[in-house]
């Protein structure tokens, strides 16, 4: 197993992970704080798909003490946005709304432009745009979303991260991210870059701002950094809570990565594409329709099982329904991937009309220097 | 001896820097080809003020061929401008007059901070607008003078930084800076920032735009790095003209340096200060009045008459004369230094003067996002 913010690979142990990354369990005791505070659950949070937190405990504290927090996650655009990346948004878009706080949302051209060895930064920087037309697809608030491509606002951000990079020596970068000397200075100075919207909000406020972090959890080494340097610079440390992957499709022992377009539905995908794809995506079913009738499959391995699991079925009755049945051999393989095929298909023509109108609403939401 | 951007101590030995640094000699033939260009030469470059350089023949080719360079230095706003500071761009407004040529002039605001331990941003920030009306007050061309602080101006040099960055190992960085693992990660991206105008020019202008470097010699590891790297982003390699240091007021094994108030004269001190300062500067001369008439004294290591060589006496008989009365004992000590004080009195109270008229310039020269 592998995890580190530029690679994932091998069979993602969740629960090692927690332990080897020093963060905390989601426990029934918050999941119910969380859903007192917002009214209501969100399935992604009841399925572990959110599995994993800092501080969110103390998140909830300072909300329920009138004390307004805000949303803080990214992306880094190496290629066309995907479902994988959409999964930690839509989960975000739930925390905007319930709790009603403003999001920051970071683009991080530069850092692809300094980890990616054959991409310009024109390129970067135009992906970077290109995938915030998703971001804005999905409906977050446009008074309370602030869009930034980082060469575009670096002159905000510089001043924080130069902070933040005088408090870390090579040494914790090293020890962290598995840097060496080989590492080019860009990426040496990239995790100072990454912190630096954790205390922007607390910049731009003039107040200390608790911030929270929805995203994937191969980020969190970079939180690990920023909540060391915080309290030098009188900040509060970060929260974060962390998703697992959204599995590619070849199957659970990979992550959707746009780099490798054969493991993922691009957001601008077509009906056909899905289909195609889908089809062809890693089966936990049985050998053959005889054997999977006889023996069921497994839904936990199982590509199409696990999309609608961890995003496109939001009806827990139905996906227990349906992966009952998939073990049992009732569903086949072919029902599964029907069911997500249409739920892809309906959500992307929906998305895709959206983030067609994202491109007259830009403005609305990017934060230039 | 210690020779880094950070550090300057011991007796510096010029010739072996120029072995170690592996920089070349300023041959007959190009101070020829220099004046013949300029039309006059320069007492610093008759002196070996400026004694070392590199590709300074190329750029001289280009010149002929009528291809215009720019210039390009700057100023690491740690403390008030001193003399010292003062010395390079002396030669720079005459390169300026001569070739008729662009200055871009970065003030490093984000190093001082990432380098000093004591220092905050907005300090380095201030001193480097402060120190931007020394460069001014030397009476650069408004029109071809563009003056940047880098916090200020991060936006247009990020993206260039990026690049150099992305060529650049932590190795190289360590190797040629003797940076270690304790290293901040503000320091290890810095060599980046510090290159990035060397192709600004280029970048500004859309075509490939030499570029000279007037400097101190401590300043050529970053140019040994840039010269590495802009073949790999097309760009050509920066020439480099290296000037020598101007002694500390308290002998020949010191640099003038505004973190070390004592060694230096400020372009700010009163005539009053010049004058204590002058007279308890360390003296070559004898240890008596008589001991200086009978054995004489040496004008190498006597700091005043340093300053006459290097910057204040540009009338080269007259330095002959004087050191020449100096060393036979004809001259003593204290002559040597009223000279000086008058010297540099008259500089100052004409700079300050100008100095305060270039608060209402600033806008003219400086260049921000």
């Amino acid at each position: 197993m592998i995890v580190t913010p530029w690679e994932v690979s091998g069979h993602v142990d969740y629960e090692k992970l927690i332990m080897e990354f020093g963060t905390s369990h989601i426990t029934k005791g918050l999941l119910e704080r969380i859903e007192k505070a917002a009214g209501e659950t969100h399935f992604m949070l009841d399925r572990k798909v959110f599995f994993s937190h800092r501080d969110l405990d103390w998140l909830l504290d300072k909300y329920e003490k009138g004390e307004e927090f805000v949303l803080y996650t990214g992306r880094g655009p190496s290629g066309d946005t995907h479902l994988g990346h959409l999964l930690p948004w839509v989960f975000t878009k739930w925390l905007q709304d319930k709790f009603d706080v403003e999001l920051y949302f970071q683009i991080t051209d530069d850092e692809k432009f300094v980890v990616k060895e054959n991409m310009e930064l024109s390129e970067t920087t135009r992906l970077g745009y290109d995938n915030a037309l998703d971001v804005i697809a999905l409906g977050f608030d446009p008074d309370k979303t602030f869009i930034f491509v980082d060469t575009d606002y670096i002159k905000s951000l510089y001043k924080i991260a130069l902070r933040v990079a005088k408090h870390t020596t090579f040494s914790t970068a090293k020890a962290v991210f598995g840097l060496d000397n080989s590492t080019n200075i860009g990426m040496s100075f990239w995790p100072a870059v990454q912190a630096a919207p954790c205390f922007l909000p607390s910049v731009l406020k003039y107040r200390n701002v608790p911030v929270l972090i929805p995203a994937a959890i191969d980020q969190d080494p970079y939180w690990r950094i920023t909540r060391d340097v915080a309290p030098k610079l009188g900040y509060y440390k970060p929260a974060a809570i962390h998703s697992t992957f959204l599995p590619g499709l070849q199957g659970p022992e990979s992550k959707m990565s746009s780099s490798k377009p054969e493991t993922t539905i691009f957001t601008t995908d077509t009906p056909e594409d899905v289909k195609k794809k889908i089809t062809r995506a890693f089966s936990g079913g049985g050998a053959t329709i005889k054997e999977h009738k006889e023996k069921g499959g497994n839904p936990d391995i199982d590509v199409a099982c696990q999309y609608l699991y961890q995003m496109f079925e939001p009806d827990s009755n139905k996906i227990k329904e349906l992966f009952d049945g998939y073990r049992s051999g009732a569903v086949s393989t072919g029902d599964v991937k029907a069911l997500l095929i249409k739920k892809v298909t309906d959500f992307l023509t929906e998305h895709q009309k959206k983030r067609e109108q994202a491109k007259k609403k830009l403005d609305k939401f990017i934060l230039k220097d």
